[in-house]
């Protein structure tokens, strides 16, 4: 996720920032509680300083919405398959609304037997893994999420396109601390910043990718037609194969070959299945005193992080989501300019 | 994990090399039971060619049942804690018992609910994780397994260690072939195979570590004074740091820290839980046919990945299984020789 700096930015209150979505999506047809998620969402990302997977994202949406199989009306509703796995068909929306009412089954099921498993089918995605998994750590379980994507990464030692660039995300519930979250593409680097290189006609660093030949290229055109690479070599290809599999096939969902295939043609965001996984540290806190009291060890360890002046994922979000609770929450203002343009309907935003 | 090349090799039958085990280890006093469960995981990583996985650990193991704390007579028995989760204590013998008495209880609850996970407790753990999570997949279950170890590792950013070498693996049931299967540390390197670079007076890569003041170095010594690296940057420093929570506090056990706190002054294999989860594809395989078959999709994964000549995860370890049934097991005659020596009774081998 690219964080852009400040740069003739407007500063917009959140219920603002909100409605503008809200209304940008209801005037393009989707349905008003899949434009409420998918708002919070997207409104959520630009707060918290995460400007890749924001606002920038809503022009998209009307591509996305253009594919031949969206359902602009879809009405998900969570099934319970057993008392540890709810699968939820986002019915060809985008998943934001599927996720949202997976939740509370996934969140009851964690906290009865001590994991849960939410499974989204067949939505399209374009937004960030983190806001979810967040949440479930802010109800006091751990959480882990990932999805494939588009056949865009070679494996390791290839040279064409076969893995997805496969978010992993993962938070864990701390005490006195909003909890602790990362987020990141199994990717060397995202796509949206390859292409952002080819904007600006920059070369991208070396491991980022392979020209159509399967030859290491630093030329971000030739990268976007040719493959990606994984991020830490054949680990981090391994570790996008499971994404693959455990959020494509155990799911009963498409790989990103199959996501690829079904939006051949389309320019719309990936459509696929995403994996959401509640662990509930509730249920063996007091089986094994040996080893101390569990979250002292875990604050223990996130102590051990910081004191050295080291990074702790999610808090540089922590401090953009403060300034924006200060200043509002930053929009470039070519982009805002960009969205009023391309609303539906005519009148002031509300 | 290393795989060295042949030399001066003797090539055993798989029997005689079990019994070569399980005798070591019974005269030095371990039971009957752990003696087995552990010469059995130590010969199939001989077998499979991954030698710093293999028989090479026997000796040490002596050095670990002499931790004050080790209890050579452990006999770890399952508790069900809810239908999908299932703990088990190790009681200060090797874990590798306890993992192979809670694989029934992990495997039926997959089955059952579709998902399962075990958590092992406090067991000294020195042998690899793919065995088992092959054996859960060969049961026609995904399988994901992770641990902590000593914190040798630093944070993205860091200068000294806070996280594990912590290996993360996986498995995934095919319908002809032997699982998928992937095993590796979340360090850039083994601690090993530093030790092995100090032994043989070779400067290791750039990236796999710091000195003791936290500056890169690329003296294998000072780094094993200073702190390893994780692979893939603050991405393979994150998934460490989702290893320790889930691995650790998750399942009421140890930080990497506090293995290495439990651990100090005892040249004892790391001593902390284990996390096994078993994800079952039958339960959802049926429920979203727009996407295709889930095994027929894997499958198409694979074979996308090896028909452009990448290397498949586990392929390597398939060929030298194959290899062993036909030759016998290859063991370094050094090392078979010094096994010998450090047998606790007179007397040739049976």
């Amino acid at each position: 996720m690219t964080i852009q700096k400040e740069q003739d930015d407007i500063f917009l209150p959140e219920g603002e920032l909100l409605t503008l979505c809200y209304d940008f999506l209801t005037g393009h047809g989707l349905s008003p509680s899949q434009a409420q998620a998918l708002a919070e969402i997207l409104c959520k990302a630009q707060r918290d300083g995460c400007r890749s997977h924001g606002l920038q994202r809503l022009p998209g949406t009307i591509e996305t919405m253009a594919h031949p199989a969206f359902n602009h009306t879809a009405d998900p509703q969570p099934v319970e398959l057993t008392p540890a796995i709810t699968r939820i068909d986002a019915d060809y929306g985008f998943s934001t609304l599927a996720a949202r009412r997976g939740l509370p089954s996934l969140l009851a099921n964690a906290k009865q037997i001590g994991i849960g498993v939410l499974a989204v089918n067949n939505g399209f995605h374009s937004t960030a893994l983190w806001p979810v998994v967040e949440e479930i750590a802010e109800n006091g379980f751990a959480a882990l999420s990932m999805n494939p994507t588009h056949d865009w990464v070679a494996p390791a030692g290839g040279r064409r396109g076969a893995l997805g660039t496969n978010p992993i995300a993962f938070a864990w519930p701390r005490t006195n601390h909003p909890p602790y979250v990362f987020d990141f593409a199994t990717s060397a680097a995202a796509r949206s910043d390859i292409a952002l290189y080819r904007q600006e006609g920059r070369a991208i660093p070396e491991g980022w990718g392979l020209d159509a030949q399967g030859q290491p290229s630093t030329n971000p055109a030739n990268v976007l037609a040719g493959a990606m690479l994984s991020f830490g070599g054949h680990k981090g290809a391994a570790l996008a194969t499971m994404i693959e599999l455990i959020a494509g096939p155990f799911i009963g969902d498409r790989t990103s070959r199959g996501s690829a295939a079904f939006g051949e043609g389309a320019s719309a965001a990936p459509c696929h299945g995403e994996l959401f996984i509640a662990f509930n540290p509730a249920i063996m806190e007091a089986s094994n005193r040996d080893a101390g009291f569990p979250q002292d060890n875990a604050e223990d360890l996130f102590t051990r992080i910081t004191d050295q002046g080291a990074h702790l994922s999610g808090d540089r979000r922590y401090r953009a989501r403060a300034l924006s609770a200060k200043k509002g929450i930053a929009v470039p203002k070519a982009l805002y300019e960009k969205i009023l343009g391309m609303m539906a309907f005519s009148g002031p935003v509300k």
